[in-house]
C-alpha cells in the first residue's frame, strides 16, 4: 500500500492534543476554564446570520466567481479606504476559504518550490507548515524581546547574505503575542523587502481587535505588499471560513486561476455572511470592549502571580506568558494547571519550538466572568 | 515588484470565459438556455437549510476539529455500509472543503514533488493543475473510445515502462462524459496499481447521479483505495463547499496534520447542512429523476441533428457530443450556438487539449422544460 509523503510528516500542534485531554476531564463532568481556544466564545453578528437565512429563500446558493462575489470585494475596497486611507480597487482583492485559503493561494502565486521566505518564531505554527508542504522553505528567524518579537530589516539582511529570499511573512497584531508593529517598523519591513526583492506578506487578520491605538495595514506603507485577512477574529467568524487576500494588479490573473482550480470557489453562505458583517461594527465593537476589558484583568493580576507577558499585547486576544519563575517547562505548566488549577493554558513550544518550553499562550476572547474566575483560579494555584 | 511564480502560470479555463460571454448577452436582455453550468440548478434540500437555520440559535459555529464533525463521518460510515456494503470505520473519514480540499489533502498526503500520477483525458481540468501547482506530475493518457475514455489497466503498465507511477486518478462516473467504469473494470485498475506500486484515488464525485444502473466505489474492490466524494452534486450543494475523502487508516494522521495546518477545518454551517441532507433522499432522488427525463430528451434529440455522445453518459449531469459533422471547431461551434442559436455550450478544450476541438459539452442538471427549449433552439439551428 502506498506510503504517506515525506511532506505530509507534520509535528503535531501539541495544543490540539491538550485541548482533547481538556475536553475530556470537561466530559467527565469537571468544569474548567478555557484559557486555550484560539477563538472567540461568541458567533457571528446577529445581522449577518439574518441575512444568510434571507438567501435561503432568494437563492440556491450555488459556487460564486473563483474570486467571489464581487459586492464584497467592492465592500471591502471601502473598507480600505474607510479603515486606511488606501485606495484598493475592488480588482485587487481575492475571498478566500479563510485566511489559510489565502495564504495557500498567495504562497502558490508568488512562490515556486526551493524559494526562501523570512518568518520570525514565535509564530503561528502554520506558517511554515503550509510553505513547507507547497516545497517553500521557510527561513525562521529567532525573533527578540526587544523587538517584540518581530521580523526586522536586519533580519532579512542577514538571511540574504546567504542566499536570496523570495519573500517575508510578517503577523500585526502578532499570534502568540499579541504584539504589533508600528507604521514606522512596517514601512522599514516593506523598504528591506524591495531592497532584496522579497514579496512582503503581510497577515492582518487580528485586525480590529487592537488596545493600545489602531493597527497600520502594510498597503499604508507599500502598495506592492500582499495582505491576508478574514472573517475569523474581528467579526467572529471562524466556523464559516471566509477570509480574503489584497494582492497588486499581476498577481491577480495567478490567483483567480489558482482559485479556481484548487478551490472552484469560497463558501457562498460565508460571503453572504461576511458581507451584511461589515455592517455590524457596533456589534463587533462591543466584543472588542470585552476583550478590552478581559486583558486589563489580566495584565493587572497576572504579573503579581509570576506570569508576565513576554511582549506587550496591543492585539488579538492573546498573551504570551513567561513561566520561568515556575520551572519553565510549559508543558508540565500546563498539564498541573489542568490538573491542579482547572485551567486549560497552551505552551508555547507550538509557536517557537527552541525558546517555547520557557512560555504558555494564554486565549482572552470570552465573557468576562470567566476571565475572572480563570485568574481567581490561577491566583490560589500559584499565589 | 516580486513577480508570480511559474507554477501559477495556469492555462485559463475557456469554459470561464464562456460563462461571462453568456452573462454579458443575458445581461443586455437576451434569453439564453444554459448548458454550459457544470452545477445544479437547484440548491440544497429543504432540511439542510432548516437544520443550518436551527444552528444559529444553538451554536456559535466555531471551528470544528480538522477532521470535521464526528457524527458526520459516523454517518458517511454508515452510508458506505448502506450504499456499498462495505465496512469503513468513521476515523477512516475526513470532511474536507468541498471536493477540491479533499483533492488537495489527498495529494499532499499522498504524493512528494517530482511523483507521477497517472490520469486520463478528457478528465475535470483542475486535477492537472492542483497536480502541478503542488510539484507533482501529471502523466496523461489520451484514453480511448472503446474504453469509454476511462484509464485502464494497460495505461498504468506502459507509463510504468517509463518511470515509476506513484498513483493513478480515476473519476466514474466521468466529467465530462459522463460514462462509468464497470465494478469488474474498478478491479482491473486496482489490482493494476497495487501491482505497481500506484495509489488509486478514486474520484466519486457524482455517484448517485446515474441513470443505467448504480456506480461501483473504488472501495467495494479495495479498501486501501483514496475515495474522494462531495454534497454538491448529488445533494446540490455547490455553494457550500463541503466533501470528504476515506482514506486507509496509515494516511489519516497525515492527512489530519494537513488540515489543521492548511485550512484548520471545514466549514461549519456546510458540514451541519451536509449531515442534514444525508437524510434528503426523497428530494435528491426527485432531482435525478428530473435529470433523467432530461437525458432522455437529449439522447432522443440530439443524435438527429448530428450530435452524438462520444461516450455512454451512464451518469453525472454531462454528456460530451461529437461535432465532427458541424465543422470539428469547438470554440467556433460554441460560440456560433451562443449566438445565433441562443444556447450556451462547453467546448471540449478545457477536457482534452489534443481532441477537444471536435467535442463540446452539455450539462443537463436544470428543469425540464429548460433543456426542451435548448434542444427545440439546437433543432431549429442545425436542423
Amino acid at each position: 500500500m502506498k506510503q504517506a509523503s515525506n511532506r505530509s510528516a507534520i509535528a503535531p500542534f501539541l495544543a490540539m492534543e491538550m485541548a482533547r485531554e481538556a475536553d475530556r476531564i470537561i466530559s467527565a463532568g469537571r468544569n474548567i476554564v478555557r484559557f486555550d481556544v484560539g477563538q472567540p466564545y461568541f458567533g457571528a453578528p446577529a445581522r449577518a446570520l439574518d441575512a444568510v437565512r434571507d438567501s435561503f429563500n432568494a437563492n440556491a446558493l450555488g459556487y460564486t466567481e473563483g474570486l467571489g462575489l464581487y459586492a464584497l470585494r467592492a465592500r471591502l475596497s471601502r473598507f480600505y479606504a474607510e479603515k486606511h486611507g488606501v485606495d484598493v480597487l475592488p480588482e485587487r482583492i481575492v475571498i478566500t476559504t479563510g485566511a489559510s485559503g489565502a495564504f495557500l493561494l498567495a504562497f502558490l502565486a508568488l512562490f515556486d518550490a526551493g524559494d526562501r521566505v523570512a518568518l520570525a518564531a514565535p509564530g503561528y505554527p502554520p506558517y511554515r507548515q503550509i510553505l513547507s508542504a507547497l516545497g517553500i522553505k521557510p527561513a525562521i528567524v529567532s525573533a527578540e524581546a526587544h523587538e517584540q518579537y518581530q521580523l526586522a530589516p536586519h533580519h532579512l539582511d542577514e538571511l540574504s547574505e546567504r542566499s536570496p529570499l523570495a519573500g517575508a511573512l510578517i503577523a500585526s497584531p502578532a499570534n502568540p503575542t499579541g504584539a504589533m508593529l508600528s507604521k514606522t517598523g512596517l514601512a522599514a519591513l516593506a523598504a528591506a523587502c524591495r531592497n532584496h526583492g522579497a514579496a512582503l506578506v503581510s497577515d492582518e487578520i487580528y485586525h480590529g481587535l487592537t488596545y493600545d491605538g489602531r493597527a497600520s495595514s502594510a498597503l499604508e506603507v507599500d502598495d506592492g505588499a500582499i495582505v491576508i485577512n478574514s472573517f475569523s477574529k474581528y467579526w467572529a467568524m471562524t466556523g464559516w471560513r471566509v477570509g480574503w487576500t489584497v494582492a497588486p494588479q499581476h498577481l491577480i490573473t495567478p490567483l483567480e486561476r489558482l482559485a479556481q482550480n484548487l478551490t472552484v470557489a469560497p463558501p457562498t453562505p460565508a460571503q453572504i455572511a461576511a458581507l451584511a458583517a461589515l455592517e455590524c461594527e457596533e456589534e463587533c465593537e462591543a466584543r472588542r470592549t470585552i476583550y478590552a476589558r478581559n486583558r486589563d484583568i489580566l495584565l493587572k493580576a497576572l504579573p503579581k502571580i509570576g506570569l508576565s507577558p513576554i511582549a506587550p499585547p496591543d492585539g488579538a486576544f492573546y498573551m504570551l506568558l513567561d513561566i520561568s519563575q515556575h520551572g519553565g517547562d510549559s508543558r508540565a505548566f500546563c498539564a498541573r494547571a489542568l490538573e491542579e488549577a482547572g485551567v486549560a493554558l497552551t505552551t508555547g513550544l507550538d509557536f517557537d519550538d527552541a525558546r517555547g518550553a520557557g512560555w504558555v499562550r494564554l486565549a482572552f476572547a470570552r465573557e468576562t466572568g470567566e476571565i475572572e474566575e480563570g485568574v481567581a483560579r490561577l491566583t490560589r494555584w500559584l499565589g
